[in-house]
């Protein structure tokens, strides 16, 4: 049988336990959550909602879906929320149940994760040397696919995918009736995400469903928040079905309200993170590592034939994202947030040392 | 297509929405929890988690594991937690698939609601007049059956199984390769938890699977946390399968430690839930309400041919369980959470008022 194996960056209190090391003397750096932290009034917001928590969360999270839609301009109805993203990874495959997919390799492993519990046959287009989405990838969807996935900017390389390429993938999918999953978690770290996203197409395409989550930009992965758009509402609704009615907590609920509130967070975040993303390309370039064209919170490298790489590192307490099973990607490939400049600096002067 | 109904207890949102009241202003006896409110600890436990919220919580949740292994003197092995109770139903029914189930009727609705989403054939079991489960249940049961499932007390009756039939159930259906789901989740509440609980019994029966919940007692339904204790191991790892790894936030994780440290809480719990329950049956049955012998903290009672006493009574401010929806009970069948003096005093005048 399957075991269940941790594969995922984030996992710093195993990495503590491994190394004899406190939680608080690792350096993270395989997950990718805002270095400038939760906003302002997210943490006030959860506080509050503790005495509210002696009550079920709102099934229907109306507060949340309200302040959602008020601020993408998207109908309510659009709108599900769920125990972060990854839940809802689920509950579309649950609700689907599709017997074909097309999955570009790589991408997020939990699309695969979720799909090996409903038996799909995962059709993988491997991205080749650039690891960039291509026309190519269009041309390979056909009528036996139920879904396509599409992650943009692409996880775990951050590369982006042009809209008018969207645009195609959407066209066709539609009118093979494929159903097509964007991953748009990441968007949020890029400067013109409306130059990106295709939130504006929704009403357009109902075979499109948009997943976001609040985990990355808010630097809220403890309280677990992520929602899906979509203009399918019999889907929402099955994938509401597909699992408990009281997934989202009652702190996620708040800690989202209130993230949603913080004015000018989101550009602070973006200046921080591509000023800091450049620094650490040049500077990891300049150790001969190969770099991808990343454009989210953290870099894509090729250390050219050294698979241990992340295990030197994690014996100095910086933990490096492995990125050897991400299908299409060798051993020698990692990820790594990108943090503050002085844990950047850290970071650098450790991969010196060990590299 | 199915549409999403919301029946279960604790939408006080929706209620409110819908009188135009205060969330503040409502008393929720529809769902049942702790009149204590949380145990000592617990709030600054979830404050304090906030600045570990920053990292993804832990996928195998080891320290909570360790304080409930602890608690119960059982294997951490054994347990598995989950986002409630409710995401472990769903959880164990996505990785059993069960073909065909018994159930009882009445019993708590999300097994049903869950066996919709994998196609179960469920056979539901009418309790009878008594709405006791005795031998019959038993005899039910046979190797046509992947599953049966047992709520002690039963929810939503409170009505108490004794243990010499939980272990005839084991038994038989142990020897018929049949899994058992023994719902506990209100056992919390019964004085003598020992004499009714089967959880010594898990190494005997690894056919047992015991379903345990966080929420009631310890008053946190906001934070979700539930658990399952079972010696089937390969089942638990399906289980985590079945699922996103990060299903228990931080927030939980840290609630339910703390919850577990705070010592002569369930006791105290106990004693006032005893207390007020027996001054509620008196009062309610004075009234010429039909009381099930209850042994939790809550109450189930027919009001013989009154199909809108829940309407009245929210009319008034106060949620009532309708149990309409409970298979085996008819329209006129309500539950109600067992609370506070006061708040029990406030619902025995306002039923006066609307009866």
């Amino acid at each position: 049988m399957k075991k269940f194996v941790y594969l995922h960056g984030g996992d710093i209190r195993g990495a503590a336990e491994k190394s004899g090391r406190n939680v608080a003397e690792i350096l993270d750096f395989s997950a990718n959550i805002n270095p400038l932290g939760m906003p302002p009034g997210v943490r006030e917001a959860v506080i509050e909602s503790l005495d509210s928590s002696l009550n079920y969360p709102d099934p229907f999270c109306r507060r949340l879906r309200a302040a959602i839609s008020e601020k993408l301009n998207q109908p309510e109805d659009y709108i599900l929320c769920g125990n972060g993203g990854a839940d809802l990874i689920y509950r579309l495959v649950y609700a689907l149940r599709p017997g074909r997919a097309l999955v570009t390799a790589p991408a997020f492993a939990e699309y695969e994760e979720a799909m090996c519990q409903t038996g799909t046959w995962i059709e993988f287009f491997p991205l080749g040397k650039t690891l960039e989405i291509t026309e190519a990838y269009v041309d390979k969807l056909s009528q036996e696919h139920d879904i396509v996935f599409l992650c943009n900017p692409n996880n775990p390389t951050g590369i982006l995918t042009p809209r008018s390429l969207i645009k195609k993938l959407l066209d066709k999918a539609r009118a093979l009736d494929v159903r097509v999953c964007l991953d748009e978690c990441f968007l949020d770290f890029v400067k013109k995400e409306e130059d990106y996203s295709a939130a504006g197409w929704l009403s357009e395409y109902p075979n499109l469903i948009i997943l976001k989550s609040f985990t990355k930009m808010y630097a809220i992965p403890g309280l677990r928040l992520g929602y899906v758009l979509s203009a399918d509402t019999d889907l929402l609704n099955r994938m509401r079905l597909a699992g408990q009615p009281w997934s989202v907590s009652e702190p996620a609920q708040a800690a989202g309200i209130a993230a949603l509130r913080a004015e000018g967070f989101r550009e602070q975040t973006i200046d921080l993170v591509d000023r800091e993303r450049a620094f650490l390309k040049e500077k990891l370039e300049e150790l001969g590592l190969c770099v991808c064209d990343g454009h989210a919170n953290y870099l894509c490298f090729q250390a050219a034939g050294d698979a241990t790489l992340a295990d030197r590192m994690q014996g100095e307490g910086i933990l490096l994202r492995r990125c050897a099973n991400y299908r299409g990607l060798g051993p020698d490939y990692y990820r790594t947030a990108v943090r503050g400049h002085d844990e950047n600096q850290k970071l650098l002067a450790t991969l010196k040392k060990v590299l």
